[in-house]
């Protein structure tokens, strides 16, 4: 299949979030906050983690894109949550729906049926477990981690893809992409990537900061995939173990150019 | 004008804070809570995350110092807040309000004047945004960057800090400190400040410790501007980008001596 | 005293880690969420930051170990955490119990106790300040400090452990484990362990870790100590402060061999 995104597709988009650099929203988890601001920061975003019921909704309103990951809900959090993924369509905001451990746990699963039913993600990005979890009726995770493929999930995610309008991303060793035409596929990354906590939930705060900023939300998915991987290439070669890695991916991410974002990714 | 505060000063009271290490407890956010507690320690003061309203507020009665931060309040963390800063006051416990997104938020704006009128902060400390939010009738931030300078805000600061008693802190390229009466100006730091989460959170903690064994608070505020500044300064000279400079930062302060503090220190 | 438990022991039960790696659920705190992940992922272990009262009982029944940490108690957690360590004892699931500040705060002094009631923990781990809050009446800690020496508490935590069926384990600069008839003294370990925020909680995760795989809780309790205080001893070897130490830790985790850890471990 020829690639239906072109790498110059992807320097552009880093292009344009340099120049105007996006406010994201993140309603993230505990584990991971500080690591996706810096993450963001490092891009080139303006990350905001506004996430009670009092401000969510009419922050939604303004930022340029908004997170919702699952990974530790409360209460307090998950209200914001639907709050701020309705008033994100309402807005017109793209907002990416990070469904952590979804699947293999009750309470989230429903919470993101509904967020799905509720708000209508521009963009649904987990493991093949959670994709499945929400798109279809699958096996279910174990923790956070995805007991399914990417390969396995692709026509579940192609298919709610196309039901719902949403772009749907699935990691794993090759990143598949696809809004139910098209399909990205993405070979960069490292294994170090799952060895250290949040470098998904990172990818979903990327890709809403670049759907900010582009208006193709299959581009967008695809530019912060590609960010976040070839990053990991250039990381892993001068990292001992997989923290001091994770402090080299993000100091790589702030020395990424759009031209070498372009030369360097795997687009398969 | 003549710096009203000496390089002296600095050195002195980061030899009080090693030589007696305050007790300074955090009600921060969930972004930069680890980032914090370890800038806490490598200072050499020791931190307590202490932000559920059972046991903020006596806490606030025995702490060194207090640290409220506006990051990411709930509804649990906010009583706690306002808990802890009523103790504070009532005990002659100096304390910190760091208002975070003050003005671009309504709620946290309105928790924020709440807490000064009910606690009366030690210090005050915020970019020019917040501290205008908080002082004064201010244009308001777009989430939590400044749209407004340091310069801009003295003006308000001053007023601010005559009529409140509280010293008024505003970071910045150049960071503007005031009682009201004298003006403190330090030129040290580097830009990767801003790049990476949380130095400004710490920097409140900061304030917190060194008000904890200083009895003047605008040294105080001097004080742990210096430390943060100064490190900075040292730190960028030996990092490859915004995170290997954040954990090299986080080394500098505890390599830091009180003699360097004072001969590195820009005073303006 | 001829060590109860030999090297032998404790590069098994890591090799049982790496061969099976467990779930760790961990219902902790906001400070060294990230960290404690990180930590297990190095050492083999997938974590799972499930501390919600709707999930958590549930996952203790399926998880192979769980932690409850006191470090930042809110009400929604503290109930999450009474319920995970009902459902693990129900399930057989071993956990561990991190008391973190007990003796210094009334709630959480209050709540490790009803924790210790309702769910019996199979490991108690802390500084002996906490511990002998736990265990007998102490003197107290201040804040998060140990004020009491592991020696000090050793009659305390021997009789705990004899009359609840615990291990008891407590943190210095050698550490102390018993189930009240056999007691383990490790001496490994570095000073800037306690100058980085949470490396005492992530021993408590580790624990739990091991517990998962190791039917001995007593040798569980130790291969974590073990584990973390040998690769504390390379990483300070090559790091140059308390956060570099820290990254560098994690890293050592992640290198750390069966074999290397039963020949570095100095059992005393």
């Amino acid at each position: 299949m020829v690639a239906p995104i072109t790498p110059s597709d992807l320097s552009c988009a880093l292009a344009s979030l340099r120049e105007r650099p996006p406010l994201v929203q993140c309603l993230t988890n505990i584990v991971v906050a500080q690591w996706t601001a810096n993450v963001l920061l490092a891009t080139g975003a303006a990350p905001a983690m506004v996430d009670n019921p009092r401000e969510a909704g009419s922050f939604a309103g303004i930022a340029g894109g908004v997170l919702v990951n699952l990974g530790t809900p409360y209460e307090e959090t998950a209200s914001a949550m639907l709050l701020a993924a309705t008033a994100a369509r309402e807005a017109g905001t793209p907002w990416v729906l990070d469904p952590v451990a979804a699947g293999g746990l009750g309470w989230r699963t429903q919470l993101a049926h509904q967020l799905v039913a509720d708000g209508g993600p521009t963009i649904l990005r987990g493991n093949a477990s959670e994709v499945l979890a929400v798109a279809a009726a699958g096996a279910g995770g174990s923790g956070v981690d995805s007991v399914d493929s990417p390969e396995s999930a692709a026509e579940a995610a192609a298919g709610f893809a196309g039901t719902h309008g949403t772009v749907v991303a699935v990691s794993g060793p090759v990143d598949h992409l696809t809004d139910g035409e098209r399909l990205v596929r993405i070979g960069n990354g490292h294994p170090w990537m799952t060895q250290v906590t949040g470098v998904g939930c990172a990818l979903g705060a990327l890709m809403a900061a670049f759907a900010a900023v582009v208006p193709d939300p299959l581009v967008a998915a695809s530019a912060a995939t590609a960010m976040l991987t070839v990053a990991a290439d250039e990381a892993a070669r001068r990292s001992g173990g997989p923290v001091s890695f994770a402090v080299a991916l993000i100091d790589e991410l702030a020395a990424l150019t759009p031209d070498a974002l372009g030369e360097r990714v795997t687009l398969t």
